[in-house]
């Protein structure tokens, strides 16, 4: 079920299948032109049900991070399976998963562009739900102008206030600051949803302890923002953050109430890499890169899937089921050496180094159920709002 | 004018502008929202210009790689420089570019697939002229064997026997293999082309004396197995190749007879880094990533481009006309540090650290005349292969 898309993705609406093959339902995944990506539904909705079950078993809001995926087919699992909404990372993000039926979405990151802003004031008559992020004064007066300019009461949307917990990009990070914004927040007629505290450089320390002492430095910056607003005598209705590499310490810390996790759905090699502690949550491999050997060499095989397949920002993918090293061969091309290497024709599975700019790269994902080497196509979903950076 | 594309670019066509928006032609380079992928119309045409002359002066053809920009408008206007046609690395990406009006095309790679070859096989009926590369004796048979399905005559078909050169991918290392290959060519009644001998490690050494050092270990080996065609009563009718760091040296060899620089067109950061010979043709940095200041620290500014916005397999963009040092800030942020960083609001212009994969990430190319600042939008020119990497 392809979902309409309004901003990318032609080769799934509009497009000429004859040129970018889209294969039928139930074919067998041995049908599937390469490079192509899959997702292994078992390992997706396993994915899916172990994080949703974690957060409710512990009171925690879940809202997962639809720039993972960027396709409202997974983000319907999500909400079916509890999520309160999913985030965001850009303007052109929200209106695509919004036009293709998703309207309860917190675009967590700062918007500038007075062009952007007036979208998103229509945007947000258009959906159930919406917040977004701000961590500086003129993105608060630009964001109220916007929606008074349209004609939308800005109580319709909900801002959290950004703060630096670590990562060192964006947000505030004197809590000083943050009350005043609060307070402009508040004074605007915005609704105040509380703080945005995202650290994203400790998804991918390798060990629980290094992943445990940045979180715990994340909750202490976020519990004395909490405080700083209270002592002030305003509200933080909610502490939002949180990634698939160290939610169970933000989950843990008492500060958070919601998580933010994304790749969860997918689990990519760079979090693979991470050291898990025992009894934490443990998610699959669901998105792969199927490619073909196209060229052999006494030592060396080459496959058709290059970094204009599968991203590279976090490392090579790895193969599935196979030691082979694999080596950088271009935008078109993968260079596979080892013992036993694939011959001429043969099929081999990757699994992305980053699962995110991955998907970005592809205007579709091939949902199979029963496997990669013997599933089936059960659904074919346009990654909706690929492309989308605007 | 953007042109019908069939496989990805769904932005340009069938699209919400309302979504993803395009500028209108005449309006100022600061009306286009951010991250914006823009083109530098007069660095372009200069571009296109110096090699055309480089190449007919010495009597070499060009046939540009249209892997770089996946742009029908781009090898239009490459075309009517004197290219004789245009380089493609994909099945989807010839499909693409010959939907979009481009009928002269070599396919510079292997295909395997024998789905992909009926694909070609009709498109060759489509195409003025095309042509293939191989280096199997299975993917002659398989070619032979889908042009023969299709009820297409194997002279139809022009194919080029790729060599090994240096880089250590694709392509056959024994002039005993080149010799029985092309037989087997010959004998399926394909038309023999001759030669693919790129060398695509050798674009980014960064002296001269490097690259010449590469090139000429390169010739050596392709007028090796010319001499050994010649002296099995074989023709060799070309041998094509070298890319935009190192044509002067496949040029100046006497054994090329045809350059394939692709990236010359735009100029990235990283071709930027390469030292060249003096009296070399110089291109001009045509490509840009507008980006805007979303969030300000008191030593960093973060922009709303990231790797989903630039390629980064080749290092990080550069800022044009600054020497702030830019870090990764993921997939939609980098971070700016530096003296007198730009304020909130404010308008960077990124130089790609590479061209090619970060054309790949945008639906359309935004042309613009009279420089970036002060410039007006000319064209709005879809990215017709973009994302056709099957």
């Amino acid at each position: 079920m392809p979902s309409v898309t309004p901003c990318g993705s032609g080769g799934g609406v509009g497009g000429n299948t004859a040129v970018m093959p889209i294969p039928a339902l139930g074919a067998a995944t041995a049908a599937i032109e390469t490079p192509a990506l899959l997702v292994d539904l078992d390992a997706l909705e396993l994915n899916i049900a172990r994080l949703a079950d974690y957060a409710s078993a512990r009171g925690l809001r879940l809202r997962p991070h639809a720039k993972t995926h960027k396709c409202a087919a997974i983000a319907r699992l999500q909400l079916a399976a509890g999520a309160v909404g999913v985030c965001v990372q850009k303007t052109g993000e929200a209106e695509a998963l919004q036009a293709a039926g998703i309207d309860r979405l917190y675009l967590s990151n700062e918007v500038i562009d007075e062009r952007k802003l007036a979208r998103l004031a229509v945007l947000a008559t258009r959906c159930t739900a919406f917040a977004i992020a701000v961590d500086s004064p003129l993105g608060v007066q630009r964001l109220a102008q916007a929606l008074r300019d349209a004609g939308v009461g800005t109580s319709r949307v909900e801002v959290f206030v950004e703060i630096d917990v670590g990562q060192g990009r964006c947000g505030l990070d004197s809590a000083a600051a943050v009350v005043a914004l609060a307070r402009q927040v508040i004074d605007a007629g915005l609704r105040f949803g509380g703080l945005q505290a995202y650290q994203g450089k400790a998804q991918h320390l390798r060990t629980p302890a290094q992943r445990a002492a940045a979180i715990a430095v994340a909750a202490q910056r976020a519990s004395a923002a909490r405080d700083a607003l209270l002592a002030a005598g305003l509200p933080c209705p909610l502490i939002t953050g949180a990634g698939s590499g160290s939610f169970v310490d933000e989950a843990a810390s008492g500060v958070y109430g919601e998580l933010q996790c994304g790749s969860y759905v997918f689990m990519d090699r760079d979090y693979a890499d991470n050291e898990w502690a025992a009894g934490a949550p443990r998610f699959e491999h669901a998105l792969f890169v199927k490619a073909q050997v196209i060229s052999r060499g006494p030592a060396h095989a080459v496959i058709d899937a290059g970094h204009k397949s599968h991203a590279i920002d976090s490392g090579l993918p790895r193969v599935r089921g196979a030691d082979w090293r694999v080596d950088n061969g271009g935008d078109e091309h993968a260079i596979l050496r080892g013992d036993a290497l694939p011959g001429l024709g043969d099929t081999v599975w990757l699994i992305p180094g980053h699962c995110d700019p991955t998907v970005n790269l592809h205007d579709r994902l091939i949902a199979v159920r029963g496997g990669l080497e013997h599933g089936v196509v059960e659904a074919v979903w346009t990654v909706d709002a690929r492309g989308c950076v605007q």
